[in-house]
C-alpha cells in the first residue's frame, strides 16, 4: 500500500502543465523522458494557439489527434457542400463521400427543419395536499417568471429567441410530491445550455421567494427545489433528410435496381422491428452525424443521448431511418432531433472548428442541422447498401488494411504491393499478415 | 447553377493530400492561402507520424485537436489510477477529478465485470411454411457452422475466446418470413467487430450452400440473406461501479450530510422516473465514459448507442445510475454495458492512445471496462452533487469563464483580474463582458 499511496496527489490542477506532465510520467510510465517528449511533440508549434487549446478544459497535457477530413459532392437542397468530418474510424468518410456521389446524379438530398424548440425544467417537491392551490399560485407568479428573467433573456430576445412557454407539470404519478416547471425555449443559433440553465435557476429563486408570501400553512409554504437543468431530450428540435429516385435509376452493384430496392427496404424494415439490429443501424447513422458535430464544435454526447432516446420513444428501440417504395419511387429518409449551435461554446474559439464553419459557408443552426442530417442519412445509405450487396467486411477490411500494414511496419513500397494484391481478394487480418510476409523486401 | 456545379469533383479521394487541400480551400474558403497555412500548422512536425494519422481514415486534411487531459487520484478496487481523458467540454475533467478526490478518502470505487458476451446476427428470409424443417436443418448444419469457421476463429480460440453459441431465432412475429442466426462470442481483449463480421459472413455461406443440398421444394431451398452484422447492442457485456459510505461521512457542501444524502437520492430517483431528466443525467455519465473511450482508442458511437438502448430496455428511457440509502449507508452505483477493446483497431497505432494505455498500466478489456465505468459514475456523482447543492451554473460558468475571456481577446493579466473578481460572484456571459471591460488595460 505504500507504493500505491505515492500515486495520489493533492492540488494537481493547480500545477503548471509542465509540472503536471512531470508528475504523470514519473508516477505512471516506465520511461518518463520518452513520454514527456511524446506529449510535447503533439503540442502546436505556436505557444499561444496551444494555450488556447489547453484552456478548453482542465488538466490538459497535450492534444489528442482526431483525423480531420472532408466529404465533397454533397448536394443538399440544390446547394453544393464540402463537409468537414472529424472521426477516427476508417470507412466513415469514404462511405459518406460515396453516398454523396451516388445521390449527386439522382437529385441530391432534400432536407427540412421541423422545429427547433429546446426544453428546460425546474424539478421540485411540494407536499401540500390541495393541488389547485399550487396551480393557482403558479399562474399568479408566471408573469414574474418572465419579468425576473428579463435581463438574462434580453440578448436572446434581441436575436428573436427567448422563453416560448412556462408550464407547471404534476409528476406525482411518477413520484410522491414531485412537480416541475417545464419551460420551452428558442435559442436561435446557439445550443443554449448556459442560457437555459441560468434562466431556470432564476425561476427557482422566484418560486422559493414567492411561495413564502402565500397565506398558507408551513407545509404548503415549504418547497424543495431538487435541481434546475436543461433537458438534452429535445424531440421537437428535429430535422428530416431524404433521398429519392425512380427505382430504375438505382445502382444496386451486384443486384438489379429492383432487387436492390426491395432488399434495401427489407434491411431497413429489420432495423425498425429488431432492437439488436436497430442499435447497430443507428450507430452507423451517428458515425456520420458525430463526425460533423465534432468538426463543428458541438457536443456529441448531447446529440447521441437525444437521438437514441428518441429512437426508443415508442417503447421499443427502433431505426431512425425509413424506406418506402411507392409507384416505382424509392424513398429513404431520416428524422432525428439535433440540437446544434453555430455560435457560443468553442465555435468561435477552436481554429479547426472555425475552418469547418468556413468551408460550410457559416451556416446558422438550422442549416447546420440539415447538413448534419444529410451526412447521417448518407452514412446509413452506404452502410445498408454494402450490407445488402457485397457485405460489410469487403469494403471495411480494405479500409482497415492500411492500419494493419502500418502496425506491421510496412514501408510505402510494401504497402502498395499488398494493396494491389488484395484488389480482387477478401482482406482478413491473417491474410494481410501472410501477404505482407510474402512481399516483404 | 454554373458556379455550384464547379463545386463538385470527381476522383477527389485519389488526389494527394496537398491537392485535396488546394481544391477545398480554393472552392470553399475566401482566403485559400491563410486556410492552407492553418491546416498545415496543425500537422505533426514529424512527417511519418503525420502520415500514420492521415491513414486512419480517408480524405484526411489535418488533425482535429481534442484536449488530452488526466484525472488523478482514482482509487478503483484499491489500485490507484491516473486516468486519461480526451474531451472538448470544460468541467468534465474537473468533475471527474473532484469525485475521485471525494471518494479517495471514503473507500474509493468498487467495480466488477458482470459478463463480456458479444453478439452477431445473420438476418435472413425463408419462405417455407413448415418451420420445423428449418429448425431441423439448422441443428443439422450447426457443427458445420463451427467447423467451416475454424480458420477464422483459430487465433481467438488460442487466446481463450471464440464462438459461445449459435442459435436459430424465429422472428416471423416481427416480420413475415424473417429468421436469424443469433450467435454470441467471447472476443477477449479485442472489441471484435471484424472478427464477428467475418465469422457471420462465413455462416451465411454455409447456410446458402447447405440449404441447396436439402431434398426440399424450390421455395424451401430459396434463402435470402439480408445481411450479416455484429450487434452493437451487447446488454450482457456489462460492468458495475459503486461508491458507498456511512451517511455521516458524506460532505454535502452547503447541506448537512443527511440532507445531502436524501436530496441526492431524490435527484437520482427523478432520473429513474422522468425521461426528460434521464437523458440529461445519462448524458453526464457519458461525458466521463466517452472521454476514456476516445483516449483509449475505442469507438464511442458503439458505446453510446448500446448504453442508451440499454437505458430504454424496460420500455421507458431511464437513469443508468441508482442510489440506495439503507441502515445509514449511502450507496450510489452504475450498471452499464461497455464493449471495449485493448487490442486491435487503432489501440496499438495511435501514439496518444498507446500513451493512454501506458499510464493505465496496459489493462485488459475487463479492467478497462471497470476503469471507464468508474469515471462515468464519478462524473455523475459530481454533476448531481453540484445540481443538488450550489446548482450547475456556478461551477460550469467558472470553467467557461476562460473560454469567454479568450474569445474577448483578454491578455493573461486581464484574465487573472477577472477570475479574481468572480471568485465570489456568479458568472454570466454579460457579467463576464462587463468585468472584462472594467479591468481592460
Amino acid at each position: 500500500m505504500k507504493v500505491e499511496s505515492q500515486k495520489s496527489i493533492k492540488g494537481f490542477s493547480k500545477l503548471s502543465k509542465e509540472a503536471k506532465i512531470e508528475w504523470v510520467v514519473n508516477n505512471y510510465t516506465n520511461n518518463p523522458e520518452l513520454s514527456t517528449s511524446l506529449l510535447k511533440s503533439y503540442w502546436h508549434e505556436e505557444l499561444s494557439i496551444q494555450k488556447l487549446h489547453d484552456e478548453f478544459i482542465e488538466n490538459t497535457l497535450t492534444n489528442y489527434y482526431l483525423p480531420f477530413a472532408v466529404a465533397p459532392n454533397f448536394n443538399i437542397n440544390g446547394k453544393m457542400y464540402c463537409i468537414p468530418l472529424a472521426i477516427e474510424e476508417s470507412s466513415v468518410v469514404a462511405a459518406a463521400a460515396k453516398a454523396a456521389n451516388y445521390w449527386l446524379g439522382r437529385g441530391g438530398f432534400k432536407t427540412s427543419v421541423i422545429s427547433t424548440t429546446k426544453i428546460g425544467q425546474v424539478h421540485f417537491i411540494w407536499k401540500g395536499s390541495d393541488k389547485t392551490k399550487l396551480s393557482e399560485f403558479f399562474n399568479q407568479i408566471k408573469p414574474k417568471l418572465y419579468s425576473q428573467t428579463e435581463s438574462l433573456t434580453q440578448n436572446m430576445r434581441k436575436r428573436g429567441g427567448g422563453i416560448l412557454s412556462i408550464d407547471l407539470r404534476d409528476k406525482t404519478d411518477a413520484m410522491e410530491h414531485y412537480y416541475q416547471i417545464h419551460a420551452t425555449f428558442d435559442t436561435r443559433d446557439s445550443m443554449g445550455a448556459n442560457f437555459i440553465n441560468s434562466v431556470l435557476e432564476e425561476f427557482a429563486k422566484v418560486l422559493r421567494s414567492e411561495i413564502q408570501l402565500q397565506p398558507w400553512s408551513d407545509i404548503e409554504k415549504e418547497i424543495q427545489v431538487v435541481m434546475c437543468i436543461l433537458s438534452n431530450y429535445t424531440p421537437d428540435c428535429r430535422v428530416r433528410a431524404e433521398v429519392s429516385c425512380p427505382i430504375q435509376d438505382l445502382d444496386g452493384d451486384i443486384l438489379s435496381p429492383e432487387e436492390f430496392a426491395y432488399k434495401f427496404q427489407r434491411a431497413v424494415r429489420i432495423a425498425e422491428v429488431e432492437p439488436y439490429r436497430a442499435v447497430t443501424h443507428n450507430k452507423g447513422i451517428m458515425n456520420g452525424i458525430d463526425s460533423v458535430v465534432i468538426a463543428t464544435g458541438n457536443d456529441f454526447r448531447a446529440i447521441e443521448a437525444c437521438a437514441h432516446a428518441y429512437a426508443a420513444r415508442n417503447g421499443q428501440y427502433a431505426s431512425l431511418t425509413h424506406c418506402n417504395i411507392e409507384n416505382g419511387q424509392f424513398v429513404f429518409y431520416l428524422e432525428i432531433p439535433l440540437s446544434l449551435g453555430t455560435v457560443g461554446g468553442i465555435t468561435s474559439l477552436h481554429p479547426m472548428v472555425k475552418f469547418a464553419h468556413d468551408i460550410l459557408g457559416h451556416p446558422g443552426a438550422e442549416e447546420l442541422m440539415q447538413i448534419t442530417a444529410a451526412v447521417g442519412l448518407a452514412q446509413n445509405f452506404s452502410a445498408v447498401r454494402s450490407l445488402t450487396t457485397t457485405g460489410i467486411q469487403k469494403g471495411h477490411m480494405k479500409m482497415h488494411l492500411l492500419n494493419i500494414l502500418n502496425q506491421l511496419g510496412a514501408c510505402e513500397d510494401e504497402k502498395a504491393k499488398v494493396i494491389e494484391y488484395f484488389k480482387d481478394k477478401v482482406v482478413s487480418y491473417n491474410a494481410a499478415v501472410a501477404a505482407f510476409n510474402k512481399f516483404k523486401s
